[in-house]
Parts: C-alpha cells; structure tokens; sequence
C-alpha cells in the first residue's frame, strides 16, 4: 500500500455567516470574517489516493487522470469563484474550511475509486497558518 | 544605506471589471477574473525601506513602528475586505494588482518619511506564480 | 471526525547539554548544539486538533480560541525567551525538539479539551530539515 | 513513543519507459515523462523515525547519525545521477516516484534499525505537485 | 513604470561537460555536476515585464499573454527535456544556469516588446539555494 | 553582466540591547528583543555574486568555490554561536540585522574579488517577515 498526493490550488471570495441570524449575531460569531462584501484566499487543495503498485507502470494512478478529475470535479468550479454562490455542491452550506473540505472528499470518491485507487484524505489550506484535513469519516 | 524589508499579509476578495464595459468585454478582457460574484486572494504585502544605520540602535527604522505604519495604513482596510468595495483609497479605480501596489505606496510614503526613513518599494504578490513591484515612479 | 491545525512561531534560544556531564562529554553528544552561549531558531508549531463539525457554525473549534489558547499557554512563553532558562514548563529538562513537543502537548491538551474539541498533535519544526511530531502517547 | 523527520535532497534525472514496449506504448502511458533522453528533478525526501525518547539526551535518534545513514545508504547514490542508470538499488525497476519510495524504504530500514529506531515513514516528493508516502506495508 | 513577474516551471536534465575536454577535467572543474549520465533538476523561471500601467485595464501586460508567450517560446521546449540535447536554443552551449538564462532572455525579449512591454530581468532558480539573474546586458 | 545567488543558512542566537543603557531603557528601545538571556532566528544568508560570464565553462563563478568562501568566512563562524559573544567581527557592534548584514559584507567582499568576480549583495533574512539587504555602500 502506497499514498500519492496531488497538490492542486483555486483562488476564491467567501464568507461565514448565517441567514437565520442577525449581523450582530454573525459578527460575534465569525469575526471579520463573517465582513458582508465577502473577502477571499488562495486555497491549496492535497489530494492523497492510496492503492497498490501497479507492476506494469509503477503508478499508484495516473497523475494526468487524477489531475483530470480533480479539475473537472472540484477546482474548475472553485476558482475564480464564489464558495458561497457559484458552486453547486456547496449550495446551503457553510463556506468553513471544515465543510469546504468534507464537500470535496464527497465529490472526488467515486471518481477516484472508478480509477481503481482509494481517496484516503482531504488536506485543504486556507492561509499558511491554518488547514483541515478529512479522511471521509 | 540599506534597505530593510517587512512582510504583512492580508486576505481579501476582488474582481477585475469595468462597469461602462458589457459582460462580454468584461469576460473577454479579464477572463475568469471579472466573475461577477467575486473571487479573492491570500495576499502578500513586502514594504522596503532604505536608510542610513542609526548607529545608537542598529536600526533603520524600527519594524514594530514599520509594522504598525503598514497595518494602520493599508492591511487593516484591506484585510477580511473586497477591494473595490470596501476600500477608501481603492474607491472608483482598478482592482489589479498593479494599481492596488501603487495606491498602496501613496498610502504608505507619507507615514514613512515621518520616521526619517524612505519608502524604496512595494513588492505585492497575488498568488505564487505572479507578483507587482513599484518604486513610486 | 476532522482535523484543523493552526500554525504559530516562536523564535527562541536554547543550548543541548547536561549539568552533569563535561564540557568534553556534551560536546560528544550533542555536537555544536552543545555551544555554551547558545544558540537559536526561528521554530514553528502546528497544533492539530480533531472533532466532529459544528453544524451551526461549520466549525470543529474557533480557530481565534485556538490561536488564543496556544499563544497563552505556550507561544508567549517562549517566543523571544531562552528554552532552558526562561519557560516555567522546561524547567530541569532536555531542551530537545522532541521533549520540547512533548510539553507543549501537555500544557495545551487540558485547555483544548475545555472547548469540546481533542488535541490530537504537536509538530514543533526547528529547521526547514527536522521536525517532531507527537500524539499524546 | 514520538516521531522525528529528517529532509535530505537529492537532483537526480529519470525517465519512465518500459524497454519492452514501443515508444508509442511508452508515450500513451507515460506522456512527456517518457521523453528518450531524459528529464530531471530536485527530489526531497523526508525520513521518518519513530522511538521513545532517551531520558538522557532528549532524542528518539541521534540527528547527525541519522543524517549519515541516509546520506550513505540513499543520497549519495542518487544526488547528482541518473535514477534508471546509475542506482544499484534501482536497477531493473521503474524510476517512478512510488517504486523509489519504496526501495528507499528498503535500503533504510535496517540501518535505522541497528540505532534502537523504527523507521516509520519516506515521503518523496518529486514536485511542489506531487509526493508519495510509504510506510513498510 | 511598473514591474509584473510571473513564474513559470520546467523539469529537465542536464549535464556540464565540454566535448573537447578529457572526463578527467570535466570532471575536476564541474564535479558531480559532470555525471556522464546526467542530472536533473526542477527549475523555476520568473520572467520580469516593465511597462506603464494601462489606465483602461490596470494591466501592465495581460498576464494571459505572458504565460502564452513564456510556454510557447521556452518552456514548452525545456519541460520534460534534456537541456543539452533537446532544445533548439541551447543546441552548441554550455548548460550552466547562467547560459541557460541568457539564452531564455533573448528568446522572450521581441515576443514581450511585440505587446508593448519591456523585458526587465530574467530570475532562474535551479535549486532552493542558488539562482542567476540577467537583466539582458 | 551577470547574477548568481548561493543561499546559506545558520542559527544563532542574539539579543539586541546596550551595556551603557538600563534595562529599562533597553527593553523600551528594543522590546522583546532584549530579552536578557537572549532569543535565536533560523537565519538565511542570501549572497549575491555579479561578473562575466566566463565561456569556457559558463561560470560567473564556481558556486562550490564560493560556497566555500561563505562558509569559511561567514556562516562557520555564525551557525550554532551567540552573535553578540562568539563572532570576532561582531565584537562590541549592535547584532542587529542590519549591522550583521553590513559586517558579512565587508568579511565576503576581498574573498569573493580573488575569484574575479565582485560581491552585489547581501540579503540577510531574519524571520520570514522581515529581511535587509546591502550592497556596499
């Protein structure tokens, strides 16, 4: 058993807040992130698959495939959007990293598992000071 | 003379966009960047000063006044922020990243020159693959 | 069950060496380490504590008490201090990078644990080519 | 029981191809990385240790004498050369990035070993992209 | 006048060696670097623009067509590839940073002018602790 | 004309303070950073080297000569010492950054002239916010 990682980035506005709640409620709460004009990160998105060696290849997956679905699933509708308001799988939800981050995980399992490999974890950083990681339960 | 160089980050949401233009110049000009909803970035910030060795401390200047100066000035109202709306020196002008570096330097040269030193660059990068410097002219 | 890590840095001095051992033998063991008017670095600490999703705010803990806990039960304490001679936690001990995370681990579990989340890891990074990491046990 | 890493780095060149396949076959599995005379990378290699920690000393592992093995026994062999060509542990096998783990793996364990450590994990990794991790099993 | 960089990344091989020089002296003068069969390395390219700011666009150079413009006339031929065998532009010439540099300026210097732009500096990072600078003169 | 950069590295520790001041005086001046049994930085040594480019072997200058040369001069004399007690150039100086770059320089400068090249720059990096860079005059 081996882990391969792909390291993949998408540049995004959002912000924390709640409907249900009031301004005040929400500045408590999330602070400046919670600022109603959103504000943005570069997130950095780690992709580990675990498998065996294929001995033909030497290849766990192909990176160009995972690369592939990673982009088509996740990024490509991430980048140069909005968590909040652009993405369809994130649609009623937080736009925490914590929930940012089970959302991809579900995205990209059966995809990757149609590869014949296993997600085995989620690691996404927001800043350089602070990232979540998801191991699917 | 030496140059001294301080780093502050700041987090901040933004599109590229003209509002006399339509979507499709927009969109043909400025690509995924002019989202209508919004996209954001990790920003980071390097403000250099240049200026003699104060032979008493060591100094140029001291970082916790720079560090003080650029916070006040310019990461505070950028922070947790959309630059083209919530931004007063940003007001009615381009959010790229060149034309923020420079309003920044306006932002920042008065406050410098206060402390006896002289502001010699911004060096403001957008993601990891590109970045801005300006030396006020 | 998710894992959120915070990073914070502290730059402090420390020196390898027994009280009861010769110059000779410190220098044997602990090699440059050993030098007797110390030396530094710049270390950085990645706290990783692991949870269940707040529905509600799409948080494991807020990272502003995270970041509070870890500054004033650890950070603040060592940051611009002597490891040896200035931490009321090291006192008598190995200045090491493995005891050293073995520590703070101690001194920051309870205080986690009172915000209903788990302390899951330390990884104390000395240099940019050796870290530790440690679970509890 | 705590884990310490050691990075070492070594700029090997590599190519993925199977000699018993056209270079057709080679080019539609392995794209650009079959290219026939090579291409080249600035790996990084992070080892892994696991033990108690010396109530003595305050280590898992001597560093110095971590950094020895690895240096004689991986580095060495592969700083500077060419992974298909050059490596007596290689010979034979696919250069990709998980068979190399893998054999780093091999050739490590029994020296950390002989040191009163476990060797816990190699991450390799052959781009700021893209890493493998190998744990024994 | 404003400067944009963007980055850009290429993996190769390569070797120093003189065709006219004994392996004794390719060796005695470029040491390891010298392998007969090759090394590689992972190298970042950051290309440096300079111009004035568009006041319509607030671009110095549409980031767009620099990235094009890079790819197409230099990385494209450098990824992937053996620096002294594969690449038009090198064929006859010493694969040291510096030349490699050198050569990669003369190649963008009339693409970046034919946008209105000027070629400032080309930064040529070949490890993590050296790089070479060429300003085109 | 051409730029090369070798980067080293070395941790020491330091404090900043004046044995004619009071502690009070001291600690106003200098904060934190006076800490009276001192602090210590992961310091990065940032050394840049300008010449021809010499065509027989497209060299500015042999980086393991002028590793040496830093090494032998420079960071041997820093790495694991106390700036303001172990280093014989920084005897009865200020350790701050700024004055430490200053006296590399001077240190580097003769040394890297019997190579035939001539010393540009030193940029000396303290913490990963703040760094100082020098050019002789």
């Amino acid at each position: 058993m081996i882990y391969i990682t792909r390291r993949e980035r998408f540049n995004a506005a959002h912000k924390l807040f709640r409907e249900d709640w009031s301004d005040e409620q929400n500045l408590e709460t999330f602070g400046k992130c919670s600022n109603p004009n959103w504000h943005g990160h570069n997130y950095e998105l780690f992709v580990t698959v675990k498998g065996e060696v294929n001995p033909e290849t030497g290849f766990v997956i192909d990176l160009k495939a995972l690369k592939n679905i990673i982009c088509t699933q996740v990024t490509n509708k991430l980048d140069h959007r909005n968590v909040n308001l652009d993405v369809d799988f994130m649609k009623g939800k937080m736009a925490s990293t914590e929930v940012l981050a089970i959302e991809i995980f579900k995205q990209l399992k059966p995809h990757i598992e149609q590869h014949g490999a296993a997600l085995h974890k989620i690691l996404l950083r927001e800043t350089e000071n602070n990232y979540v990681e998801y191991y699917g339960e």
